[in-house]
């Protein structure tokens, strides 16, 4: 039973419970994502690429380095995709690892990596303004031509993390073009953390890691999209914003939580609430929870 | 294999791997702690108060209500000191609750809840102020004659969380005996979170929940103990902080914890740290993690 009001249904949204059959994918025996069955049968006709056993999938031993593996793979991929058995590529390189960005193993294209499970890295950021009546939140209205949630909340500025940028300068680039943010000011922005979780979509298990950052903003400055992304921004009392999540599903799913760890970490959720427990421990979901990896 | 530096070996000793069993304990089938098998043969003498099975033990569900639940406790807790199985009450009474403090389902003293393994609870205070070159801790330092880590570094005020007080009155409290800080300083305590660890000691499972929180305070203010507790304090620069968290055992062990939250909340531990992840989840850990619930 889901509430429909709440905060803490958000966190239930993007953890559903996994009821269905998820193998593990190792890299040099560390796990790095999860594949539905059908895709783990049908890259059994690439038995020099792949190890294959009852519970598990293991890339071939035999490809070292991460050079090496990240060419088969991406001819993987291209093979996946010519039969359409999944999207097309992107031309988006994702890492491919067990832990952290900088252990990658390898990287593989954007959209196949959705169907291997492996972990997603996003960047996003609470832009907020003291004025002498209170806390205000920054808030992005989404273009009504995006492909997800078009004309849903966003954070003020929120973007995915490509292999071979640094967070730094994706950060900047993102403030850039999403609000108009001078890179002076965007480097004032506070890294706070991180959110995570692991969805479970129609191509695949899907662990998300979002790196949070704070930036304060003088009153005067006004966010001005130049990417096309953003169709407007509206400032917002930092209750007015809770109330939105509480009550609403204005939001892009997971900015909800992005919002969530904000009020959390500037006491606008306090410890009296029932909650409580559940919102930090919720916000912070190990990869693979709810799975099971055998060895 | 343990590092000898670094901050996530705190979170590690925090978190020890769990080498034995431990037998789940449920109260109106909800799970309230873990007992050792010791522990559980010895309530099978009550069992008009325990329902012993296999691999679980449930309050007897003719036990119905807080105080009803409560009174039969605190008589198997004398019962158990008057035979020295476990240590004297303390005459402070513990929630034993499913989830936060506010779902408690009955109490127990404090003593005693140890060796239930049952969730306790306390508040943390980061205090910090704000120079021109940088930002400063104020630490204490543990009196001498007290019996766990005399003379170890902790944070300015800590404390645990009886049964029967609010948050906020515990927590003004805690800063008077602790620090001096009159209630009107106190009051402006931001609530940002929790770190949670489960240990595993002499007495046994010992899920712990610590509410976070910072103050700001003014570069005159001098915080001065009045109960006793703190031999000293001592304002440190917050990289100076990091340095003895990171490179010594300085700190009480769990005020490592609070100390590493409050670094990655204000961007002293940055994104690029290779155990960043690790870190931000595993000051998270879920009740009962490592442990298995047979049903």
């Amino acid at each position: 039973m889901r509430a429909r009001k709440g905060y803490l249904r958000h966190i239930h949204s993007c953890n559903p419970p996994v009821r269905e059959l998820f193998v593990p994918w190792f890299i040099d025996d560390q796990l790095v994502g999860w594949l539905r069955p059908w895709l783990v049968d049908k890259l059994r006709e690439h038995s020099t690429v792949f190890k294959i056993r009852e519970k598990r999938i293991d890339l071939s031993a035999r490809l070292e380095g991460f050079s090496d593996r990240s060419a088969v793979l991406a001819e993987i991929v291209e093979w996946l995709a010519g039969q359409q058995l999944i999207t097309a590529p992107m031309g988006e390189l994702y890492p491919v690892t067990p832990a952290g960005r900088q252990a990658a193993l390898c990287v593989m294209d954007r959209a196949a990596a959705a169907y291997f499970g492996v972990r997603a890295f996003g960047q996003h950021l609470n832009g907020f303004v003291h004025k002498k009546d209170g806390l205000y939140m920054w808030l992005g209205r989404r273009a009504r031509d995006r492909l997800i949630y078009p004309g849903s909340l966003d954070n003020m500025v929120a973007g995915g993390l490509p292999w071979g940028v640094s967070l730094e300068e994706n950060l900047h680039k993102e403030c850039m073009e999403e609000a108009g943010l001078p890179e002076n000011v965007a480097r004032q922005a506070v890294p706070v953390g991180l959110v995570s979780y692991n969805r479970v979509t129609e191509r695949g298990y899907r662990p998300d890691i979002l790196y949070c950052y704070d930036l304060e903003l003088s009153p005067g400055f006004q966010p001005q999209n130049t990417d096309g992304e953003v169709e407007s921004f509206v400032l917002l009392p930092v209750e007015e914003v809770a109330r939105l999540v509480r009550e609403t599903d204005e939001f892009k799913l997971n900015c909800n939580l992005v919002v969530i760890d904000f009020l959390l970490r500037h006491g606008y959720i306090e410890p009296q609430d029932d909650e409580y427990l559940e919102l930090v421990i919720g916000l912070r979901s190990p990869l693979s929870a709810g799975l099971t990896v055998s060895r």
